[in-house]
């Protein structure tokens, strides 16, 4: 945790950190903390760039602040994990300051929601577009952690909550006319993109049953259905016709539109998992409200190096990996 | 761990990456491994920017990975905790693949040599300098965590190995005539600029011997005191005629230029530390061979906000706190 010149800044950023309550945080070296004991520690990494992630003309830097860290807490949601602590890396251009202060403030939101302490990082400068990374590190129980890689054949496909809303939110902000819409729905979208919910609890109720597989969904349903496939060697029938979507989704774009999204390019951040038939009851009703599972799909037999089929068939998507750009 | 149309080169770069042992890596939304029983969780992130932190026309791109990774293993050092697990993001443009991985190959040499294991990471695009962010998370022993604020009056202040020699391979790079200089001389000097050898090895031993209060030299030794200085409240006498310069140093830039170097802008990433003068014996001899430390100062008193004084006084560097620039 060093950089040249950060010391103003910090000192700043410093009033938006928490305390060093059980543990040191920022002004020192490194964090520290006594992890539960027993637990299995977690870690995932995030990285947005302005101009790919995220353009500061159609994100505030506070929303901007929450994204970055919901999306690593996503990642510890489908691994059934609890967020502890976030290191926040910042690359900002001279006169950038203010942005950056705000940008730390709506991340503390979302970390005082989710109770993951924002303890240090870095302040860099940079010539180029605004960089934001977060390091988030929590717990899981062992024997109690989500993978990609556990389907089997035999077990449904669950999806928590609705999905489209995300990318209707992102088709307002690229060409939408907001007046059409009720305000309440425009609102509703546009939170979806900007200020997604990680399914933190939905993931720890879905490991605690000892299901074993499951992922995010930050790319649309089918590209995360082929990474399910693909690491557990596994053919996945996904049918996209059942795939609950967003009411206020499908009130701007239509249904067709609404589902292709959610098909092949929502963030919507719901979780996607499996497990066996016999235990369908026992998961609904363990998964209530917001997160309540749908059944999308089917894991059809082992396929090594993976398959999706999409039913009904999808010529846009069927070719290839869905969701997938070359780099 | 996400990212745009990564897919290809994140298989690439998994090569790279150490297995899953004892955890999971890449691959999965998130990594995750046993600590030891007890153990406190250590985490710290840098980030470094072409064009502000390195030049891709002075460093290779091994070497930048080596770096990268050192930054954040000297950070540990400082604390006596021991490295466990790295996550890397990389912002890169198009037609850098090739580039990344030579980067990766670097920084894994430097993780095998240090018990550490490279577990994932996000790789995304930008359209401007590369960015290179590293996460590291690592274990300490309860109640043998070095800080910045364990400093007290009339503890000597310690410097394990020797300074300079960073700085003068940067001086080398700028302007220096390679061909005046010994080529071992001129190899060892621009080692310690691109690949620094942090000293966690030294930061165990001094976390052991019950010592508090440490912080890696990445920024002159001036400066490092200033940081102890301000978090402990003290002030202190710092005896820069008596810092121990590296050889190679003073034979390519004079003693004073390097002496100079040492104080105000060296990144040498040994630690400077305290200690009661009633353990020096003990400490000399726990810490031997490149890590034989120098008493370089003295804690001389409580001062709020804390001080360093300079011994002999050094007009270019008495006003204020040195190694502080603007953002």
């Amino acid at each position: 945790m060093s950089g040249s010149g950060e010391f103003e800044l910090i000192e700043k950023l410093a009033s938006h950190l928490d305390p060093a309550a059980n543990g040191l945080g920022i002004g020192d070296d490194a964090a520290a903390w006594a992890p539960s004991p027993g637990a299995l520690v977690v870690a995932t990494t995030d990285m947005l760039v302005e101009g790919i992630h995220f353009r500061l003309d159609w994100t505030s830097p506070r929303d901007l602040g929450w994204k970055a860290l919901a999306v690593n807490l996503s990642d510890l949601a489908a691994m059934g994990a609890t967020p502890s602590r976030a290191l926040v890396s910042v690359a900002l251009l001279q006169g950038q300051a203010a942005l950056v202060e705000e940008m730390y403030e709506g991340m503390s939101e979302l970390a005082r929601l989710t109770g993951t302490r924002v303890v240090g990082g870095d302040t860099v400068r940079t010539s180029g577009p605004l960089v934001v990374n977060v390091a988030l590190i929590g717990e899981a129980e062992p024997n109690r952690l989500l993978r990609r890689d556990g389907a089997v054949p035999g077990d449904l496909l669950l999806l928590t909550g609705k999905v489209g809303a995300s990318a209707a939110g992102l088709a307002l902000l690229l060409d939408g006319d907001r007046e059409r819409l009720p305000r309440s729905d425009a609102v509703s979208l546009l939170a979806a993109h900007h200020r997604p919910r990680p399914r933190l609890a939905a993931g720890r109720v879905i490991a605690s049953l000892g299901l074993r597989c499951a992922i995010d969904v930050s790319d649309g349903v089918a590209s995360e259905a082929w990474h399910l496939a693909r690491a557990s060697g596994v053919a996945i029938r996904l049918d996209t016709d059942v795939l609950p979507l967003a009411a206020e989704a499908v009130s701007m774009l239509g249904e067709a539109k609404a589902r292709q999204l959610a098909i092949s390019g929502g963030e919507d951040y719901q979780l996607l998992f499996t497990a066996p038939e016999t235990r369908l009851a026992e998961v609904a009703a363990a998964l209530g409200g917001e997160d309540s599972p749908t059944v999308v799909g089917r894991v059809v037999g082992l396929r090594e190096g993976g398959d999706v089929e999409l039913i009904p068939a999808n010529p846009a998507l069927d070719s290839g990996r869905p969701g997938y750009v070359a780099f």
